[in-house]
This record gives C-alpha cells, sequence and structure tokens, in this order.
C-alpha cells in the first residue's frame, strides 16, 4: 500500500460550496419523504431486513470492497471464492430464506463461483429430478457437497437449444448413457459456476436410443473429483476466460471423450427411459417449464428498475455536488451552476430516474400476475384454455418486457455514466463495472432481438382471433378490438391533457402496428425473415405500452393513494408524464403515422411539456433516488457517497488504495529497468 | 501456464462447414475488389509502409499480445511501458515520421504511458516555448532525457479551463512564481502520462501579478528527480486509480504546496511576464491555437471511422461464420441459416459499416479544408475578415463532427459487439476492449454535449447575418438563405429517388432548426439554458447534414470516379443512401416538421427501400470490411480472424492461454483453503 498522504495534502479541503452542504440543501427543498416512498416500494420489512443482512456483511472483513477495483481477475476471484464460501457459512449460521440470501448477494454486489450452484443446479435437480434422484443428488446438493451448474450452451450454439450438438446415447445392455462432444463447436461453453468450482454438471445433452434422436434432456453428470477437485478421465474442463465483466464468475467449456453414466443420470420427472425396454417415455406436461421461464424474466424486468437506480442515484447525486460554468444568462460569473442545473443534464437524468420507478412499478405488476396465475393453477378451476390463455399472455408479455426494460437498464447505466462527465470513467465511479456486469442480461434468457419474434408471433395471433371474430378474452385482445372499431373514425387522444389518453395512445399505436405486421405477413405473404424489424419495433411498442399502463394504473391505486401524501403522489404521476412523453417524442413518426396523436401535440410534448416537466422534478431528484435506499457501501461509488464528499473519496482511493503508487517506474527509453522496484531481478 | 489439451480434444473440429470455407465463400460471391478500394480509401504508400511497420512489430517479443486479455492492471501497464520504450529504440533506429510512429502506436492498440509525452508534452512545448525554451526544454524533451505532460484538468474542474484553482504567483523579487496547489479540487486530475512516468509537466495555472489575475497559463514544472525518478520535495504526484479502460495509461494526480520555479518556466512564445517590471505581456494573437484545436478534433473525426471500423470488421466477419436457427420460412430445417442473412441483424450491422466509410470521406475533407486554410494564411492573401471566416467555419464544423462522429463511433461499437451475440461479450472477441479505451474521446477534446453549444453560436449568428441582409460567403449561410427564400413556396426533396435531393432535405432541416433556435433566442428571449436540449438537436443536424454532403460530393469526385469500378461506385452509393436513410428515418419527425420530405417518402424510405438496401448491400459485407485493411495482429480478436478460424482460436486462448487453468478450486464452502496450489500459504 503506497504511504501516507504528507500533512500539507491532508490538510486540503475541496473548495467553495462543499458536497455535504449540496447534498444537504437538495434534500432540504424538497418535501418528499424518503422513509415513506421507500415503504412504499420495499415494505419497511424488506428494508428492516436488508440493513440488518448490511451489518452482518460489514462485520467479515471477507467482504471489504477496497481491493475490488484494484484487482486483477486471478485476485478478484478468489476473492468471490471466499466471500461465495462464507456467504454460505453465514446462510447455514442465520438460518437464511432464499429471499435473504439474495439480498446479501445484491449487497455483495457481483457474483460468487457458487451462482449458478445456487439458481441453477438445486432448482433444476428440484423440477426435473424423481423422488429417487432427489435422495441421489439433491440432498448433496443442498448441502454442498455437490457443487453444480447447468451446461446448456455449447460454443457453436447459444439460443438455438434444438441445434446442440453434445449427445447421450442409450446403451440397452449395461443400462447407461454415454456422453460425447463430437465437435469442437460442441463444447460446453460459458457456463457459470463450471469453469473451476463445479464437481457435477447438469448436462443438456441430445438424447439418442437405437439412432433415433429424441431432443435435448437433462443429464447429471460428475466432472471432478470430490476428493483432489481433479477432472475426471475423459473429461476436459476449464474456464472459458476473462470476459467484458461478470469476472468473479468461473463461466466455463466442458467437453466429453465417450463418458459412460448410469440410467439414473437423466432427470426423469417429465420424461425418460425405460430401462428394460429401452422405450423413450413422453413428456406430459411442458406447461411448468414454460413458467420458470416466465417467473425468471419477470424477475429481470423487477430487477432492473433497481439495477438501474443504481447507476441513476449516483449520477444524480453527483450532478448535484458537481459545478461547472456559470449559467451563460446568469449575473454573477464567479458561482458555477450545479450540473444538475443544466437542462440538457436534466433531459438525460431525469426521464432515467422515472424509468427507475415505471419498471419497478412494471416489475411488480408481472410478478403479482405470475403468482395469481400459479395459485389459479393449482387450484385448478381455471379451465385449461383459460389457463392455456393466460401462461400465453404471462409468456409474451414477459419476453416483451424482459427485451425492452433490460435494454432500458443497459442503456440507462452508460447514460448515467456519462453525465458525471470524464469521473464517470473512472473505476470509483461504480458505474462503469456495474454496467459491464449487467450487460449479458440482454442477451441471456432469452435474447432481447430473439424474444420480439415471440411477441410478435403471439400479437399476430391475438390479431387473427379479433379478425375473425373470435377475441379472446384479454388486454391486448380488446386493444386490438377497440382499434379495429374506432379505424375509420380515428381517433384524437388528448395526451397532453389526459393521463388516460396517454395509455390509450400508446394501446392504439401497438395495435397499428399489430395489424400492419399481420397485413405484411398474412395478406401480402411477406416473408417471416423481412418482418424482423418491424417485429422488433413492434415489441417495443407493446412493452412500452405495458410500462405506461402499469404505471398509470400504480397512479390509480387506491394503496397508492393512501401509501403517499399530495406531492409525492404529484411528483409520481410527473414521473409517469416524462416517461410517457420522452418515449413517445422518441417515437414520434409511429405515434402520428398511426393517428394516435397530432404533430402539434408531439412538438409540445418535445418542447414545451418537457421543460415543464424536468422544471418540476428538478427539485425532488436526490430525493426521488434516496428513496432507492442503496446503502454507500452497496454503491460502492466515489461519485454517488450520500454524504457528498465525492473528491475526498476519489482523492483517497487514488493516492491510498491504490496499489500502482507504491511503485516507481524507470522511464528512461534506454534502460531496460521498468519498476525500480524490480531491480534486482534484471 | 496451463497443460496441453489432451489428444482427444486437439483432434476436434468445429462441426458443419468451416468458418474458413464460409468466409471463402463470401468473397467468392462479391465482384469487389478488396485491394482497389483500400488504396483509394488510404493509397498504397501508407498500405505499404503499415505492413512494413507490423512486420517489425512482430518481430520483437516485447509486442507479443497474448498476455494482453488476461493482465491485470499492474502486468499490463509494465508491458505497455516495456512497449513505449521499445517503441521509441525503433523509432530512433529506423527513423520513422511522425506518422509511421503513429501507426505503429495503431498497430499495437493501446496507449503506452509515453503517450501524452508525445503527444502534447512536446507539442506545447514546441508551440508555445520560445527559442530559449526550446533549447532548455525541448531538446532534451525530444532525447527522451526529459519526459513530460500536459496537466491542465483537475479533480474539481474539467472543460471550463477558466475554472481552474492551481497559482502561479509572480515573486518580482527573486524573479520567480510560486505554483500552489490552495484545495484538494485543484488537483490535477486525468493527465496522461503524470501518475509515475513524467519528471517533468506542463501546469496550467492561474498566472497572478500583484494579486491581479491573467487567467490560466503554461509553465515547465519539473515534479520528479532525473536519476531517481523519486517525486521532489513539496510535490505530491501519483496514479488515479484504475479506470473503465486506458489501463494501460498512467492518469495522474498532481498538488503543488508553493513550489518556487523560474522565470523562465512560463511557456512565453505569445504571453508571459516582462521580468524587470513585472509586467503582464499581452497574447497577439490566439489563432493559432484555435487552429491546433480544430486539427486535434478533425483528426478525431477521420479516426472515428476507422476506430468503428475495427468493430464492425469484427461483427462482420463473425455473423458471417455464425450460424444459428434456421429461416422459418425455409424448407430445410437442418441447415442453420448465418447469422448475417437474418435482417434484424442486417439492420444492426450494415448501417454501421456506411458509417465507417461516411466519417472516413468527412474525416478527410475535415483536413484537407484545414490544411488548405493554413496555406492560405501562410501565404498572407486572404484578407483578415475571410480568415477570420474561414478559422469560425473550421471551428463549428470540428465542433459539430467532433461530437456527432465520436459518438457514433462509441455507439456503433457497442452494438457491433452485441450483434455477436453471446461471443460478443468475451474478451477475446476484441471488441469490449477497444470500446472501453475508445470511450474518453467522447469527453475530451470537449466533451460532445458541451460542442453543441458550440455550433449553435455559430449558427445562430449565421441566421442574424443572412437575416439581416448581410450573409458571410459560406455554404451554411447559402443553405439558410434558400431555406429563407423557399420558405413559403415549401420544399419538395425527393429523398427516394435524387441523390442530391438527400443532400438538400438534411440542409432543409439543419436550416429550418436553426431559424427555429433563433426565434426561440433572439424572438422569443427565451435563456440560453431553456434551449440546450434544442442546441445538441441542432448540431446533431447539422454534423448529419456535413456528412451526407461529404459523401455525396466523394462519390462525384473525378478522382473517387478514376479509382474504383462501376460495381464498387454503385456499392458506395448505396452505402450512402442507406447512411442517409437510415439516418433520415431515425429523426423522422425533424425532417416532416420542417417539410423538408412527405410522410409517405419517410414510411417508404424506413420499409422497402431500407429493405432494398440491406439486400443489395449484404453479399459485399465481408470484403467492405476487409478493405478496411485490418491485419488480424492488430484486430486481436476470435471473432474477427480474416480466415474464419472463430471456434479454434476461442477454444485455444481459452484452454491454453488462460492463467486461471492452472489453478485447482477447494469448492468446500467450509474449507479454509481457496485455491489448493495455495495450501502451504494457508
Amino acid at each position: 500500500m503506497p504511504p501516507p498522504n504528507p500533512d500539507w495534502v491532508q490538510a486540503l479541503k475541496p473548495s467553495g460550496v462543499q458536497g455535504t452542504e449540496l447534498l444537504q440543501q437538495e434534500r432540504a427543498k424538497s418535501d418528499v419523504d424518503v422513509d415513506r416512498v421507500a415503504k412504499f416500494l420495499f415494505t419497511s420489512e424488506v428494508l428492516e431486513r436488508n440493513a440488518k443482512i448490511l451489518k452482518t456483511l460489514q462485520s467479515h472483513k471477507v467482504f471489504d470492497k477496497s481491493g475490488n477495483y484494484f484487482n486483477g481477475r486471478t485476485d478478484r476471484i478468489k476473492a468471490a471464492l471466499a466471500r461465495g464460501k462464507k456467504l454460505r457459512q453465514l446462510s447455514v449460521e442465520h438460518k437464511w430464506t432464499p429471499a435473504e440470501f439474495v439480498a446479501a448477494n445484491d449487497l455483495i454486489g457481483e457474483p460468487t463461483p457458487y451462482g449458478l450452484h445456487e439458481h441453477m443446479f438445486l432448482k433444476t435437480l428440484q423440477e426435473q429430478g424423481t423422488p429417487e434422484q432427489h435422495k441421489l443428488y439433491l440432498e448433496k446438493a443442498q448441502n454442498y457437497e455437490y457443487i453444480g451448474c447447468y451446461a446448456q450452451t455449447e460454443l457453436g450454439h447459444g439460443s438455438n437449444v434444438r441445434g446442440l450438438e453434445t449427445t447421450a446415447t442409450w446403451n440397452g445392455e449395461d443400462k447407461t448413457f454415454t456422453i460425447h462432444s463430437p465437435a469442437l463447436t460442441a463444447s460446453k461453453w460459458w457456463i457459470g459456476s463450471l469453469g473451476k468450482a463445479a464437481n457435477h454438471a447438469v448436462v443438456i445433452a441430445q438424447l439418442i436410443i437405437d439412432g433415433k434422436t429424441y431432443g435435448p434432456h437433462p443429464f447429471v453428470v460428475q466432472i471432478r473429483d470430490l476428493k483432489t477437485h481433479k477432472t475426471l478421465p475423459n473429461i476436459h474442463v476449464g474456464d472459458i476466460g476473462p470476459k467484458f465483466g461478470y469476472n468473479t464468475m468461473d463461466n466455463g467449456f466442458l467437453l466429453f471423450n465417450k463418458v459412460k453414466v448410469p440410467h439414473v443420470s437423466l432427470l426423469a420427472r417429465f420424461s425418460g427411459v425405460n430401462p428394460e425396454t429401452g422405450k423413450y417415455i413422453k413428456p406430459q406436461n411442458a406447461a411448468l417449464v414454460y413458467g420458470t421461464m416466465t417467473y425468471v424474466r419477470s424477475n429481470i424486468v423487477l430487477q432492473s428498475g433497481s439495477v438501474l437506480a443504481r447507476g441513476v442515484t449516483i449520477a444524480t447525486r453527483y450532478c448535484a455536488v458537481r459545478r461547472q460554468f456559470h449559467d451563460r444568462d446568469s449575473t454573477d460569473p464567479e458561482a458555477e451552476t450545479q450540473v444538475i442545473d443544466y437542462t440538457m443534464v436534466q433531459y438525460r437524468l431525469l426521464p432515467l430516474i422515472a424509468t427507475t420507478y415505471a419498471l419497478h412499478f412494471t416489475g411488480r405488476a408481472m410478478l403479482r400476475l405470475y403468482s395469481e396465475n400459479q395459485a389459479r393453477m393449482a387450484d385448478g378451476k381455471a379451465s385449461a384454455a383459460t389457463a392455456a390463455q393466460t401462461l400465453a399472455d404471462l409468456h409474451a408479455t414477459s419476453c416483451a418486457l424482459k427485451a425492452f426494460s433490460s435494454h432500458a437498464a443497459a442503456e440507462g447505466l452508460e447514460v448515467s455514466r456519462r453525465t458525471c462527465g470524464g469521473h464517470g470513467y473512472s473505476a470509483f465511479s461504480g458505474i462503469g463495472s456495474w454496467y459491464a456486469d449487467y450487460l449479458p442480461t440482454v442477451t441471456w434468457e432469452g435474447d432481447n432481438y430473439m424474444l420480439t419474434q415471440q411477441v410478435a408471433r403471439y400479437l399476430l395471433k391475438a390479431a387473427r382471433a379479433v379478425l375473425a371474430g373470435k377475441p379472446a378474452d384479454n388486454d391486448i385482445s380488446r386493444i386490438l378490438a377497440e382499434f379495429r372499431r374506432r379505424q375509420d373514425i380515428g381517433a384524437a387522444f388528448d395526451v397532453l391533457d389526459d393521463d388516460e389518453d396517454i395509455v390509450k395512445a400508446f394501446g392504439w399505436r401497438a395495435a397499428f402496428l399489430t395489424f400492419e405486421a399481420h397485413r405484411h405477413r398474412d395478406e401480402n405473404k411477406q416473408s417471416w425473415n423481412s418482418l424482423l424489424i418491424d417485429f422488433w419495433r413492434l415489441s417495443t411498442a407493446f412493452s412500452q405500452y405495458l410500462i405506461v399502463k402499469n404505471f398509470y394504473e400504480t397512479l390509480q391505486d387506491p394503496a397508492t393513494k393512501a401509501a403517499l401524501s399530495i406531492t409525492e403522489l404529484g411528483l409520481l404521476r410527473k414521473l409517469f408524464l416524462l416517461f410517457s412523453l420522452y418515449h413517445l417524442q422518441s417515437n414520434a413518426s409511429e405515434f402520428f403515422t398511426s393517428g394516435a396523436t397530432t404533430v402539434r401535440q408531439i412538438q409540445l410534448a418535445r418542447t414545451t411539456q418537457t421543460l415543464a416537466l424536468l422544471k418540476d422534478i428538478r427539485p425532488h431528484a436526490v430525493k426521488l433516488v434516496d428513496a432507492w435506499s442503496f446503502p454507500d457501501w452497496q454503491l460502492d461509488s466515489s461519485l454517488g457517497r450520500a454524504d457528498g464528499k465525492v473528491y475526498e473519496d476519489m482523492f483517497h482511493r487514488a493516492s491510498q488504495l491504490n496499489p500502482l503508487n507504491d511503485i516507481t517506474f524507470d522511464s528512461n527509453p534506454n534502460s531496460p529497468v521498468l519498476f525500480r522496484e524490480d531491480k534486482a531481478k534484471l
């Protein structure tokens, strides 16, 4: 570690109004009650639980974050392994619920090599294993004796599961399967927790019986020795190397050279092979798996709000502390203006604050729908047709929203980082690494562009039913039917003076694009491929409609009105307007081509109305991000410090924590010495 | 290093059609002559020069890149220091010109700690030093005895140079200046080559004489001992820590505790202090410095094309090699489709290919204008008024284009990375680190958003002159005057059938937005701050007009027609159309609000026309990126390999170069051992 700063440096303070003072002023001038809004967003139980977990984590040195921004990959993954171990120990000690365990992971803010064991290995064993397999595998896995992963994706095969190359061939004579990788592209790839940590894997392989392929099935395969952790024979496994982010995870590769596994390895709750006859046993019902994917995507939607809020919190606080230039029209040329007072900064930042709330409300709504549906399915009262329709609704909605919200969160984080100016580029901003770690979300659990095809398929189907006079009993069918009804009289939505009309305008545009797509595909017989761009636009329009609607409904909800003050409700309404009008004007041509709005209203939305909203929201910006309740320890950001001590923290980290400041260069270009400390070696 | 792969792994190949074959097919089906296009873009001299330098670099082990993606920051900066030394030695040995030195740096692809010595320290001494100072400082600096940097930005002060806090107070009695940092926010920050490498700095400090401040001036200050490289007394200097990218550079901080420097330290070519009287000597002419900034920005514009082309080359090749799913309408369900055949991928990637060419042509045009103007100024024939106008034109144009093109390059790199799907996230894609290293460009040499205010100021001034009937003799004034003339008859540009009309439509929209801004500011007296969002839109519109115009003019240029075949010219024209129509429909509302185009044409541009262009350009995509002539060694990308051996390269790097595969975890959560290799230590 570098030597302490000299006394004369220690005596220095930032000049002018201190950051602490500026943030105090920000908080003083808004009458938002941060605690009340926080409770409305998360409930007091959750806030108290998180505070308790935070205290536990902070009391263990292994969770100290001071090396995170400095260490290379090997040291980082070592630290992550140590943290994963401690997390597991604490979980046992404190009897954490799964939700508490997740909360602890969120506070730590980076994945550990046990991540996929916990998320996917245990879950797959549980959901797809028979009672016999639960006894054989699940118990040991729950006990962390077996550490596992979920090995699906291959080097040559990402989204297209049907194209996987790894084979599992049934051997009737000894009742085994032979797991084999016939090509380099068959190598499992990107598998989290596989590279270094796992001793078992659920391997998704093409099941082959008597030369016939039955599609991908899950097999439990041991890959490393339980004692020595050395790779077992005829298996080749390792870490796939560094990534743009997510480097505390050991994403791995895995190849098999004709490895035999027993009959029980095939997870057989839904389908399997009769060991006596060698006959394939078909799956009965795929709905459950369908439901799990919906659940995973709905969670991504909910998380996207807080993922983005983390960056937006940092940027908002820093833009309130940072001062730069004076306003050109200002009479005092000496006083520099808080950056957040520039409309260009507001225009980049405040719509993102609105987005964090919008995504949170939509995520909550998605998960509520999911739970309601699970309950309905469990009590068995819904008809098979109704159940199927609800599942299809949930599936399409979660696909659309996953694509839109993860994209919005990722883009928004980068915008947040840039609103921090030059310092946003420093690791100490805390946004860059967070963004880099989040980026895989736009690809995994369904690539965002791929998903929009699923949404289009659903909307096309709904349009066909409406046109055939047999609309389904769901929201989108009503929107589509209403569009058809009014198509010839036209719409006249007043998006500047009627909140409900905003929702209707977004619905109208989505319906318009749906029928356009339908015309291209069903009437003009355009190829599917030629419509992919239209489908992506359509899915985006549908997502925005859903989010605007959920935001509007949250505002109408009596529970919301009961939980918040008049000011807070008014402010949330303004966030709703800002979010809606921002996207309305960003997609202006779709709104006026569809006739949802007039050109004049779009122009006004984009100018006068937007400026008025920015002005009204501005005084509450800091408190609106405070309500997201991120502890400083979680943000790990100099710029985002709740107390505004931005420059002190930047300077401390640079001068006192930075290992490079313990090194002296030899910068003579003709000297073979590089670091003077290494001289002995040369 | 990990052990070699077992024999059975070494025997594996990717399945199906090999990447090599796919790229050969791509190249066979296009009749573009890659060499001819490359010569047109760069000239044979430059291509041959680069090939020679590449050979030199590859023959030295210090430039071996195999550790780049794996090493932590300390090892990376050490390697960069070693490379910087070798570069300097080779430069002396081979008598490289400055252009050759830059070419060598580009091939290496990452900054070295000598970077700012070479770019900024030498340049500043040269341009702002007197002959006496050249003798005293420049000669030693050219000889690398003095290693320097350019210390302007401070912890609390980025873009606003006038707000800098570091002071240089004139002491008449002993004819010295006292350099001092009065606050923590006065610490120099972000200064490249300062953190570890430099022993001297040009420090920009507020000159104070007799209590009066004369604004920021440059002082040469020694900061480290020439022998020991230890920091001199009352100076505190170090590296500011890790960043999102650019981590092979030692960006530094620097504080002074009343450090005395002699009178000669103030670089005095333009202004200074009379040592006898203590009187300030005013600068005569700021035009030269103005010119330098224009030059730097014009270079950013030119580079933005090749910066983006690097990512686009990687993505285009990989999308031709990668196959995923089969087309829904395809009759062969077995054959997976090349990803580049999906319109959604084409829509993301091909406009970026168009952008690389567009930016290159505009960068060339900018630099030509700059040189022409320098020559005119040198021969002294232009009137003072003409010279001032040309400088203002160049300044505004370079501001607008720097903002637009660096933004387009950065965004485009991230889009390229994502078109690579999951593998784009691997470090081996080569795009992520390149993007991260490029990002500061959107902030430095004028923050992109700040610059748009300069552009607006210029356009407002031009509008006022046109309205006053005294238009300047330049392009924008003609555009504005023409808009005024036709305002009441309206425009009727045919953007689908007339290339020149496309240019006119972009000009019309820029003129419309200029007069709108003028009306808001001069007639409605709106505050400057309330117009920043409009100014940013205006600057973007102006930039797009310039780029579209330059592309169009390049196509009309007889030299272009002489250099290329009919096919190649036709293809370049399609790139021009794709670039133009892409931005036209992305900003649709500005085009129809201004009356530049009809809604119907925009709709057609966005659908039929775009699809037709994608289809026509698609077969030439690989050759269009090949023409950018990046050697594999420069790209350092598994996905972007010219020979298509994508999967082999990914696997090789992961399994054979990855140091993590030489480590064994102990994943028992209750074991204190982390890496089994470390056991002895625990």
